[in-house]
């Protein structure tokens, strides 16, 4: 049987809920499509950190390094900082395995409601792609003059060609297997003038390489603007770290739940692991009491399936989503329902 | 009689076309409350640059500085790049006369359609307070190996304690006027690690000095999805120059029209004049056919009205603009009408 090796790593707070329902989950898959799932667990998380002083061991990557993929819940807890848990852990593991896609689903599922006026669900389905190593989530930056009146922070936004080119070429590829084929670009030239423009100018050169794609391109404010009133407009939206990551929150907001959002950290040529992990974060305020809606983990392992070539069992996990969602099974409340995380869990796992 | 000198800049596209709709309202004002209006009208624009190589003179500022208050269009036009007709006049005059409050209300007015589902006008009210002179949109950048394989940009984000401070000090300045007496903080010291926890650090600072107001804090991705999922939490939301911008083009966009959205360019302590335009841009697309909606204009002229201690005039035109639209006056396109520029103009100014 096909084997994969998969890193599973739970983290904090609701991370530790929705982790074993993407497991089960994906569990049911690989009984049905006959694969096997070799899974390690990796208690690395903000507690393991109050506990050692570290996030992960310093091997960390090097531990990681032989799995197929990474699965994971979510990072960040009360009292540690986000700098020290998120820079710890999630951040080395994008960068370090140059997982430079982050791709990021924003879909419209039937029986969801969407915060939106009149959308039905065909009219909000398109892929957020992210830059996800540079950027203005930069190392280089610090603080001059501190304490004093003249004190000033500064911090670098760095786009490097290969950078840029390799985003948007991933997003023009993805484009090339969906029926509308278009490539939006979110931009800011005309305010942030010397990264920006750069931006523009590969993302036109490498249009000329998709004739057969439709491109447009729009400011971020704006662009934010389009996506609360014309969702329909977008098939594949390409922006840099940060305009990508407003981006993929914003999305699946509009497309009613932001616990149910999926994402991959993709490092296109297998070179090193894969990262799939949930949109939403540890959210400690549902934390512990299972309410917690697990469908955004499942739906990144159906993405985890889907890059590992379980492209069958992966389609046959978003059918049960989307099913059990239409057929109003059990919801968590962010849905409007009152079903625990386990509840959900399980019916999808049967599904599959 | 009070005089007030206004420097009249219409700029591009429909900035030609509202800006006259915006002095017949503001004409209306004063012949009512008794005061009058010196216009200087000055026709700095793409067209401008076309012919003269200039956006404006050299000496652009020197002659605006002796006003009271600027009254702009829209600055752009196809053929003109953004960086040589923004950066050659709408910017210079923000940050020369030292606007460092960019002030966005977004209300959703009575019979006004917003794109959200089951929202009434009293739950979306809130101002946008964005820092208008340094941050993201910085000078401080450039290019390296150009036109080879390690090609890159960088740009720096800049926050400086005197930035920082005031603008943060403003909000809560401004909270301390309404009733719900609360600030919200746009951040991203998560990822953006150099600048965005000092931005952190000096909200928290300031707080410390306004103890009747509330305040809470939100990472960008997730406040822009809160933008569209609860916008009735929000009554003062303060961020930089980038996040600013986004999201008072978001907040107009939940509140239903980014055509009826009015901005300020601040000097609070009067030392240069301030200038007041729509946030909708020039709008090539419908430019020429006199279907623009002119309210954002003649709202900004309500807030510079207001800066000019002319508050019952203000409070005059925004009524008027409310009992318009609640009562199903003349509007235009975007608002599901058939009214011209003109017609909504002079509607308003009837009113007053
Ligand atoms: C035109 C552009 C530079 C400007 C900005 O981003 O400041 C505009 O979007 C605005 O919000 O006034
Ligand atoms: C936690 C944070 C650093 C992260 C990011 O901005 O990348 C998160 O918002 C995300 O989108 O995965």
């Amino acid at each position: 049987a096909r084997t994969h090796r998969i890193a599973v790593i739970p983290g904090d707070g609701i991370g530790k809920e929705t982790t074993p329902e993407g497991l089960r989950v994906l569990d049911a898959a690989a009984r049905r499509f006959g694969f096997e799932l070799k899974l390690t667990e990796y208690d690395w998380s903000c507690e393991t950190y109050l506990k050692t002083g570290k996030m992960m061991p310093d091997d960390g990557l090097d531990q990681l390094k032989d799995s197929d993929s990474v699965f994971l819940g979510a990072v960040g807890w009360p009292g540690v900082p986000d700098h020290t848990s998120l820079w710890g852990l999630l951040i080395p593991i994008r960068r370090g395995f140059d997982q430079y896609v982050s791709l990021r689903p924003c879909k419209l599922l039937p029986g969801v409601k969407t915060p939106l006026a009149n959308r039905e669900p065909h009219e909000i389905d398109f892929y957020v792609v992210r830059e996800n190593t540079e950027g203005e989530y930069s190392s280089v930056g610090g603080r001059m003059f501190p304490g004093t009146d003249r004190e000033f922070v500064s911090q670098q936004s760095i786009l490097t060609r290969t950078g840029t080119d390799r985003i948007i070429k991933y997003a023009f590829e993805l484009a090339m297997t969906r029926p509308r084929k278009k490539v939006t670009s979110a931009t800011k030239s005309n305010g942030i003038t010397f990264t920006m423009p750069y931006w523009d100018e590969r993302f036109a050169e490498m249009a000329k390489n998709y004739p057969e794609v439709t491109t447009d391109q729009f400011h971020i404010d704006i662009l934010c603007a389009h996506f609360v009133q014309h969702p329909d407009w977008f098939d594949v939206v390409v922006g840099s770290n940060l305009f990508g990551d407003i981006l993929s929150d914003l999305g699946p907001a509009v497309a009613g739940s932001i616990g149910v959002a999926a994402s991959a950290n993709i490092n296109p040529e297998k070179a090193f692991p894969s990262m799939f992990e949930p949109v939403h974060g540890s959210a400690p305020d549902i934390a512990g009491k299972w309410i917690a809606n697990p469908i955004g983990q499942i739906w990144s392992g159906a993405m985890m399936l889907e890059h590992l070539g379980e492209a069958q069992a992966a389609r046959a996990i978003t059918d049960s989503i989307e099913k059990l969602l239409a057929e109003g099974g059990p919801r968590t409340r962010d849905l409007g329902g009152q079903a625990g995380t386990v509840d959900v869990g399980k019916a999808i796992a049967e599904a599959v």
